[in-house]
């Protein structure tokens, strides 16, 4: 298990940087004056596919080998990493393969498709999605790119925190959601060595709290059943992302469903973007902790905008 | 009746700057390929109060005498005018008062009331809503403020569109809607001496047409029983800005609700922004319009992003 270092993520950005959007960092005077803190909310819904996915998955098409490219990338996803392998694997003349959950959403078919890859069905349970995706690699030789617990992966996604602290400098907390962890290790590998004495903190929905659960026990929990509206973040830890996460988050915060949406629509308001509820977590965190982050410069990474505008949770 | 030249925004310009958000340029490579065209989004969805409205209501309070803010100011509007005027008010040390009509959506009155304004009601009829005004300034003295039909509000949006062209620089085209054409009056001016060879097109819907009936017949024409979603658009055009409209205009493009529904969907889909409808009547205009606009440098100004969330229109 090799765990990056700042190179690594000096060299993943200096890769990426001609194909991903380089997205603005946000202010709002109204949530500062509301939230007696001093936010910077970097934009990643504003980047191709809407969501911090294409970094690492266009890291991950870039560190493939011509054979390899031919060979074709797959991976079991029904959400923003899906779109952002079928995306970056069209840009780099590859091909993805996309396993998804025959109940998928229509709306998530439709938009893995619209990237131009393939799709194969399995059965809405983790065994068929491995198996299936197993039998695929094995048939046809395609480069299995796990969303989260991969070295390549965890670069890319690392590069969005880079781009935030080199734009607005020093802070005193940087928020982001966590899922499988992708993000967060790669934001805590780049905070602690730029910022060693700003807090790195996680945000995540209360019905899917196995990281949380992770790091206070210190051993990897699953992710047993999840509910909860943030859809990116039901998956459990890696391994990989989980041993990052032990080193070099400071701490974990978990957030009710409702504060989740109540979060997410004050941002629709106020802000006039659009965010998904995996983003609106953190600014949860910090509604819910005025407290700690009173007078401290926050960096908050929204993660994504891949909403269904014909279902909102409102 | 004295036409603002450009030298009139320059002045307006360098006295609102250190109040008003400096709104970012926004581009989509998406939009760009669907609609063969080069889109440049200036986004006045992000300026304060989520409406343009507040570079010419800061300018209207900036043009005002001390004794003239003491005496407080009033308007009728029910919109982002209102909410301009109420926080400008506030902001330079005087008191706004709106006349609404009593059926005006609690949304509106609450936003009203939020920036610390008063309200008066008045039956909704425009004859109520004049008299009630009327017998206030008697009364009080305070200095209407006319939402578009006034020298120094159409200098102050005359800014958002000197913004856009001093940052993305020359164009082909540039589009707005059109509702009393304050906007529309600002950015022809300015666009007329900075690019005299881009077209100046106004987008408005068609069931508020009024500025294309005037525009066409030379006659101002008012808006009768309005029928639209764009309800910043349900105004008549004023003597003033039919004026200029008249002289510096290129062309006026009418957009049904369903093709104005449409085009904002898109936007809050692919952009990640929220605009609310009548800023998606440009948009529209240029999806009617391949033709027209393809191979082009466009500009289009996104009016404002106040919607209300609980009652999308799709």
């Amino acid at each position: 298990m090799k765990i990056p270092s700042y190179g690594d993520v000096v060299t993943a950005h200096r890769r990426i940087k001609p194909f991903i959007n380089k997205t603005p960092v946000l202010t709002s005077s109204y949530l500062n004056n509301l939230l007696k803190c001093e936010l910077f909310f970097k934009c990643e819904n504003f980047q191709k596919v809407g969501a911090f996915k294409y970094r690492g998955a266009t890291n991950a098409m870039l560190s493939l080998s011509r054979e390899e490219l031919q060979r074709g990338v797959a991976t079991h996803s029904s959400g923003n990493h899906a779109q952002a392998l079928a995306l970056a694997a069209k840009t780099f003349g590859s091909r993805a393969t996309i396993i998804m959950p025959k109940n998928s959403p229509i709306v998530k078919q439709r938009a893995v498709a619209g990237y131009g890859a393939d799709i194969i069905f399995c059965e809405p349970t983790l065994e068929s999605r491995q198996q299936t995706l197993q039998e695929f690699v094995d048939k046809t030789g395609a480069i299995f790119i796990h969303p989260y617990n991969k070295f390549e992966i965890i670069c890319g996604q690392a590069t969005a925190a880079k781009e935030l602290i080199e734009e607005v400098g020093w802070l005193d907390y940087i928020l982001v959601p966590v899922g499988g962890g992708g993000l967060l290790s790669g934001t805590a590998v780049v905070t602690k060595t730029l910022m060693p004495n700003a807090s790195v903190v996680a945000a995540e929905p209360s019905g899917a709290d196995d990281a949380a659960r992770s790091f206070r026990s210190g051993k990897l929990q699953l992710s047993v059943s999840p509910q909860t509206i943030a859809d990116g973040l039901r998956t459990s830890l890696g391994e990989l992302t989980f041993e990052i996460i032990k080193h070099y988050v400071d701490d974990i915060i978990t957030e009710t469903d409702e504060n989740i949406i109540q979060a997410m629509k004050l941002i629709w308001e106020r802000m006039k973007i659009i965010i998904e509820p995996s983003s609106a977590v953190p600014i949860a965190a910090v509604i819910s902790n005025q407290g700690v982050f009173e007078g401290k410069r926050v960096g908050i990474i929204i993660s994504g905008g891949n909403v269904d505008l014909d279902n909102l949770p409102w």
